[in-house]
């Protein structure tokens, strides 16, 4: 499970190995991803109710269902900017363990903030709630990349990769930073504020780095 | 944990390494199989209730029972074709990442569909969106599959025991389609479709490889 | 993750690595006894409610406390003769996932076992159905170990430690059988039969071997 | 997965791996932390809600908010003391195993503390029970981390580094035995005996340690 190298057997002050921070990181998002379900309440239908009638509590189901879908994409998206960062991630030491677990915690977080959207997609106080949750879990997530980096426990190559890696993460936080605002004052647009701002960014990207 | 390769040094939007999707993978489905009990609510009997009313109780949870068997032996065939799928693929890229994300997100809701065939297993509706969340996670699986070769993604060899495999998730995909369209005409079949098919996929299977 | 011998490049109808079964399987563990804790009920207590009145509401969990505590510990120990079993396993094949997908369909079946003794620990159909969960998923365990080394899944030495495993394996299912068949006549000593046997299983263990 | 060294061949009465019992406890703190934001309840509101209502049902949630937060980040705090024991262990034996299940025991009951705190921050009882709960997840971190330093389980070096773990351990349980005595005569107060405490540990080990 942990493999040795010079650098673990340095003081656990100095550097650790990343094994099972990742383990704990993998086990919080797969459990916050799939219990986002739970918050999809069956219907109370009965055996002898019509199609018609059943159809119709599904379909009632339906911004529960959109934000289920949304929610999930989204933190496997965290998930996968996360793991991409301890791809160039050599060793921890203690303040990137507690950045990785505030991070965690907000990342656990989000089926209460989906819980909130379940009937109340265009509210702009369950919508400040949701994208803030999102926002402050793009803003850790930079924290986390920032310091791993300026504390070089990273992997010195390849700097257009590890580059490519900041423009995304950056890029999330602007988009949520985007919806959390419209949310206020337009909270029928936030969405599209978001999908603008995130497209924006994937095109800068594109843009300067090939 | 992350065993180095030579392709593991090639920029990430190539080729990544394999071990944190099926961490995130095997969390997901003990997640989403465990989470089936929770839909077998615990009778709210008393202490003085006689053995009788108890056992009587007790076998009201008869189809809740069945739905949490059959759902967690199917989810756990999932598992197992995914995981031999990974037998063979050697990297992922960004896109099979998401396909798997979708994937996932697909088994995580395998909760929500039990749920709805606990006290409804031949009603039109709840085994419609059962038998079709079922069809969908074959075709992604089906998908991710054929995705991995077409991107040369996997080891080339054994080519006959890749075909098997090829033949499994499209017959568990056919099986689940019969389900699903006997489920709109004649809801008390479509286990016996669903069976017919899956076994008629088995047995070409046998004949076609050895 | 996957560690690469010889036996990897056999057709997976044949052998497989073990470690993504062992990955489920502590995923599958780790939920179900986890779990556990959603049966324990807060109290709904106000703010002003004496602290007297508190104790006797948690004072009247006890039950509850006691069955966690025990299921906690009796999974726990499930999953440790898992483990040594799996320290033996070399591979696994078809037949083998398959037991222990059944196996650990028994063990997240214990959140549901538990909470039916919360309310009724000497009731004998709660009883029955606790101690039969228990003794299934030791039948599975003494299947799958012997499966195993009848099929030569196993290396071959030590073989006194192996014999040790097939003594504690038997000895747990024997001594759930006990409770199970004292559940009917006297659900008040079944505990007391469950520890006798238990405890006979491990003696007559030491004696045999050192 | 299971990395094969010399001691691994000894009989498992001796020496055990220590993959399976990491990847064990990483799996009840992930699914323990992220239980914990179940008891977080969403506000029943409705969609035509005023802002000023909503903001004020979210405001009503700040108790159980700061639990969670809390709560999530001292079970982090354990995992992370927990990790670096098993930083040092080298293999572990039966009885090692069992301490850690009913560590794990403890770790798997902080949903239910944390429930009890949620409306009930400076009430007594759940004071208690809560600053009870995290003592003796200390009380048997430091059992776990003293027996196997006294079964020779641990690597010998650095010995400062495993000084500087055995203060960590036994600050955390003083700090939790301050809260839980304090909570007893004066509730409003034990989060400030609980902190002076640990800060006062921590400052005797940056004064004994460099």
């Amino acid at each position: 499970m942990v493999e040795r190298t010079a650098a673990d057997s340095m003081p656990f002050s100095l550097t650790l190995g990343k094994a099972r921070i990742e383990a704990l990181s993998d086990g919080v998002f797969a459990i916050a991803m799939t219990l986002l379900v739970l918050k999809l309440e069956v219907p109370e239908v009965m055996h002898h109710s019509s199609n018609a009638e059943m159809l119709r509590q599904m379909l009632e189901l339906t911004p529960a269902f959109l934000t289920y879908v949304v929610t999930f994409l989204i933190a496997g998206g965290f998930w996968f900017l996360h793991h991409l960062t301890f791809h160039f991630i050599r060793h921890v030491d203690t303040a990137l363990v507690w950045i990785n677990l505030v991070f965690l915690m907000l990342v656990a977080l989000l089926p209460f903030s989906a819980g909130l959207m379940n009937h109340l997609l265009v509210h702009p106080v369950s919508q400040l709630f949701y994208y803030g949750n999102q926002l402050l879990i793009a803003v850790v997530l930079n924290v986390h990349w920032h310091y791993a980096r300026w504390k070089k426990l990273v992997v010195g190559d390849p700097p257009e990769e590890m580059l490519r890696l900041t423009y995304r993460s950056a890029s999330a936080a602007a988009a949520f930073a985007a919806g959390m605002i419209t949310a206020v004052f337009l909270p029928m647009y936030s969405a599209v504020a978001f999908a603008v701002v995130l497209l924006g960014g994937v095109t800068a990207e594109h843009a300067r780095l090939r």
